[in-house]
């Protein structure tokens, strides 16, 4: 992959996933009332932009680690480190935004984890949390024999990409879910289309596009570590460190595919 | 990969992918009252059911053609004429099914296209229309340059794998918006999990399941045709016809991954 289109995906990835989190604190800000931590709606808003910002965005962000190809060469160590504090800084947000959606069901004399959204939702979270601590026990401890670690990773990967699947879909069915519950007043109905939902329906739309291209970039081949032995030209002006794995550099063009019959 | 494990998967898959279609067909008989089509909301039943067969589970099935590793060998046309009818029928079982809901919203005066389930199906169903129709052009008429084929067919796959995502997000959308709607009166409200509540969430559940399975089964390497020069231990027990794509058969067992450090 060419390094001009590598880096422009970065920022491309980058400005998505941010504006997923400002549109979701602009929504509950400018239309749902603002935040707070008392039990209140203004409690609950914080469950949508945690929610976004911890199980789909930092999600995401750790989950492309090993995609930067700064990450193929050198100590791996580093980026193993990067990787497990990362879900973990997004395992938090992810608690915290369970925190807030419960606390304010509690308060309010609501039912908890009955609808569809929420049974996937916590799924989802129960899954990063085997997720985190499987892949924290086998990956970054020294004890796991290489044979465990190779058995496990495609489980790992799989799972990996599940549980933003998983993620996308509940953060859809949330935002769907909240605009019938607060529009349904007058001419603010959500049939009618008012301003607020015309957002919330854009931030779930970018929320889709940021999930599809961050799970594209996980599983397309080109954009995994090469076999050994091959180096493409987005790796080429990276500097071998002292240190460094065992990873044959020698240069040669990315494979061009058989002309055969598409 | 073993056959003992393909065919299991298939079986899996099947029964998965049945009981997806089964599941919503008893939901909306025994607890919503059956099928019309004549405007009511038994004509809006035919929506849910017609959606998962049609945009969920034939469109799974039709995407998973190439898998069959049956079709790695011989001439490609038949398996691309399967391709593309399966796929045309899970189109009609889609328009059919948006049929359902629109003449119900038109009879029964409510607003279409005003939520973000519906903004993400109709999305999934344009751009299934478009990847229907640019594959048939492309792929299956022989005007097509290689070179043309080539460049699009990694489009067409990523494409195809993100239909499926929308299509499986806007089920889930669906669904939980359906239960919001239909379960508010007395004890029968969606938040005390009556009966209904619990099998609709649990084919929901389902749904996610089955799409996940074939989102893996079409992404991973391990299920897609090995590349020229390698022949799978799957692909063994079957005869070359007459008429042979030329396709080197020299059996070579499958590569088996470096015990890097993963």
């Amino acid at each position: 992959m060419a390094v001009g289109w590598f880096y422009l995906s970065c920022l491309v990835l980058g400005s998505l996933g941010s504006m997923c989190i400002l549109f979701t604190i602009y929504w509950m800000q400018y239309w749902r009332g603002g935040f707070a931590w008392d039990g209140s709606t203004y409690m609950f808003n914080w469950h949508p932009v945690l929610m976004v910002t911890g199980m789909v965005v930092f999600y995401s962000a750790a989950s492309l680690v090993y995609r930067l190809p700064q990450s193929w060469v050198g100590p791996k160590l580093p980026w193993k480190l990067l990787h497990a504090a990362l879900h973990l800084m997004a395992f938090i947000l992810t608690v915290l935004g369970l925190v807030a959606v419960f606390k304010f069901h509690n308060h309010n004399k609501i039912a908890n984890l009955y609808s569809l959204h929420s049974w996937l939702g916590i799924t989802a979270v129960f899954l990063f949390a085997c997720q985190w601590f499987l892949g924290f026990a086998v990956f970054l401890l020294p004890w796991a024999p290489v044979w465990l670690r190779s058995l496990l990773k495609p489980i790992h990967v799989f799972f990996g990409s599940s549980i933003l699947s998983l993620a996308i879909t509940s953060v859809i069915s949330g935002i769907n879910e909240k605009l019938f519950f607060s529009l349904k007043n007058g001419t603010n109905q959500y049939s009618h289309l008012p301003s607020e939902a015309i957002f919330a329906n854009s931030t779930g739309v970018l929320v889709v596009v940021f999930g599809l291209l961050v799970l594209y970039i996980l599983l397309a081949s080109s954009w995994k570590r090469p076999e050994p032995g091959m180096l493409t030209d987005r790796q080429l002006p990276l500097q071998l460190r002292p240190g460094s794995r065992p990873f044959p550099v020698t240069y040669k063009p990315v494979a061009v595919r058989q002309p055969c019959e598409p």
